[in-house]
């Protein structure tokens, strides 16, 4: 009395199909081991900084960063995208769990981050310039030990136009 | 020998249709005197906020403006949405010229705001909490001189989530 | 045996709770009578079209259009929306059925404006020039008679930055 | 010694520049009393939904719901967007605090919508058709006693290209 | 007579342009045989799910899938996208025709999938969980035999921070 | 008396902590030399087109392009992404100046496509069809020369479901 709509299922061409009617049985034979899914969650910060560095003078400064060199500083949206890869888990069908994920990325980037001055308040900008190519590396460092999937890869829009991504070393 | 695939022609029910044959000796007749539309145009521009007033004790600060009340601020990509309307010219089709709404926006307002601090670099939030709701007022009132057509409203969006529009007294 | 998770339901304050046990007998009571919704609705369509008027001579159409008056013509990847007001159906809970709604505006607008030279294939621009406030008025025009609710307003999105709006006279 | 960028403060214009001197003794005269602006914030939530309604025929309801029909339900990440109005605060520049918004809207909509079935979990759609005009409604009779600011609008965008609005009675 | 406003046409770097005199006769000779382009298309469906499989407990499946394991399930507008690589076509200078893609996307993904419960009517799911991960191994395996062109990924974006990608073993 | 909100500093881990003290005099270990970052950056034009070819009979040319191959033309608001990589720059934070970038990229592409006819306008499409296709490879082209970054790749996307995307040979 079931409404199957569908009788094309690709995924029974793996051969998972046959065991349909014992499905209760042996499901595992239902899921894909090994199987390789790439998972991209976003989150969103809001946070100011000044490009300077004292390596160079004020003139070379105001001509390398233009007005991002503005004495009080400026801020953005950023928008960060995590790319992270694992195998799909047997029973919950998922290569990580949100919850987990989202609660690590709060705790390591988002509660450091948000509403902040990146010059001002993240101790590695007092010292580097904090460009959103360096603000990669940041979060990416933060992030790599996140212990329920590889971290493939961080991207970071600055604006709507402008974006940056850093895939580790 | 031309190519025309569009037999319905909605604006000929306006009486513009029946002198087609002629249309080179008076054109005018086609076009719309008095017709009113209204345009809207997208600037965006990166800035940085504290909000804090000195109306407020610290403790009252950190209560009603949280996180926002960071000392050293943070910072947004606003995007200011700006509505003006106007009758359509019947020469040129159009309410108003880009080009001189661009210049006029970019002198009033973004020479001003982007890549500023809002605190520090505009001098009327020297005295005015940098809301964005303040901060529609300050551009409406910059923009609402502009001569080639009537400011109906200014829109910011603060964050993807947030935005804030005024329409003037 | 079922899992209402939610006990404040807002609509029942407006006098139809008290008919839940009989709800298959009155259901008419449960519906919102004369409730006016507004509808909005996209649809997408590509075009070019080249800024240029008779009336002008060839210097002034340069002077005012500027690159939109390149002799070859350009395009765009026209956004519409359409908002359409009416009251809410006791039986269908719908203001208009999108299906009727997709039909009318595909056969007199889509069909004629996607793919097509506006100032070539659409007759009424061969006489008037094709901006965008001019193609407001043109859809409208070709929208209002839809008989299944009033259409209230035209709005088309020409590139990221720039939206007119017309709304009838 | 500080970078003020901007001398054409508009705000200036209402009268406030002559204060600026002594801005700390009445800082009141420096903000705008009795302005009205208006706030939109956007929530998402994801539902499912079924449109069927008991006064028609299975026929009927094909016909008129289509594909939306279908027993077994489909379901939409709904985007709402709120919209309010008030005088802007004289201290805290703001015409709600966002917090407070926030913990409302959760409380009355979120929790009771998002990962939902509207037909099954929420009460009154046991027995009015959940189409996103209803939700409209329902959201709006949930919202309206929000005790920091006026609400104006309920919007709900159903899918990129479908949205609805309600403005109350 | 022509307006030709570009004189640095990249491609002739490639050994094209020195053929531009007598083109009509070796036109091959302008196109570039063997250049691989990666094409991206989007397609929108949605549909319903709900997060539970039978190999956990009641009260490990709450755990593990949190509001998305709901009874009645709930939804999301999922966009899709596909990415395919060809050689360009010497004669038509594209990797695949569009119109057979989509009929192909049609008949094997949209038909089946949209304004559908994916535990319900979708047959794989009967014994896969639903998870997008999964639903992104569907896909692929209902697409991978497209005639025009190289699948190369599936990607899935399930909310507008959510979003998975496979491609292929 | 700095507000340091942050202890958990990633950069630190690869080595650059230790010298937080003299700072001042060896900034260059703080510095991530020969770390590879990838930029992302858009710009829009937009354009008219007509698939056509001259190697097609006319009953083919519209078999093959369908609407596409309208006499007239029609036209899009391109989006062009380029992505480019290279190393951080010790004293400035970049992979790339941004405004030589855009200065580059304007030069190049944007003058010589934007409000253009591809066809009659940019000399290389007089003798290949413009479809987006072979769009990517000519800017790719005249952008793989930029002095300042290594061009990796470049998309275009044509309308909000189409893109495509090229990575030289």
């Amino acid at each position: 009395m079931r409404g199957i709509a569908d009788e094309r299922a690709g995924l029974a061409e793996k051969g998972r199909s046959g065991s349909f009617a014992n499905a209760q049985d042996k499901p595992a034979s239902l899921q894909r081991c090994g199987v390789k899914v790439e998972l991209g969650r976003r989150y969103r910060f809001s946070a100011s900084h000044r490009l300077h560095t004292s390596r160079l003078s004020d003139e070379e400064n105001r001509r390398v960063f233009g007005k991002c060199n503005n004495p009080f500083g400026h801020g953005h949206n950023y928008v960060l995208e995590i790319r992270l890869s694992g195998e799909i888990d047997e029973s919950t069908g998922m290569i990580a769990n949100l919850t987990d994920l989202d609660a690590f990325v709060e705790r390591e980037v988002i509660d450091a981050l948000d509403c902040k001055s990146l010059n001002e308040d993240v101790a590695v900008f007092r010292n580097v310039v904090p460009t959103t190519e360096n603000l990669c590396i940041e979060i990416f460092e933060r992030l790599k030990r996140f212990p329920g999937a590889r971290l493939e890869r961080v991207r970071i829009q600055e604006t709507s136009n402008n974006g940056f991504e850093y895939a580790g070393e």
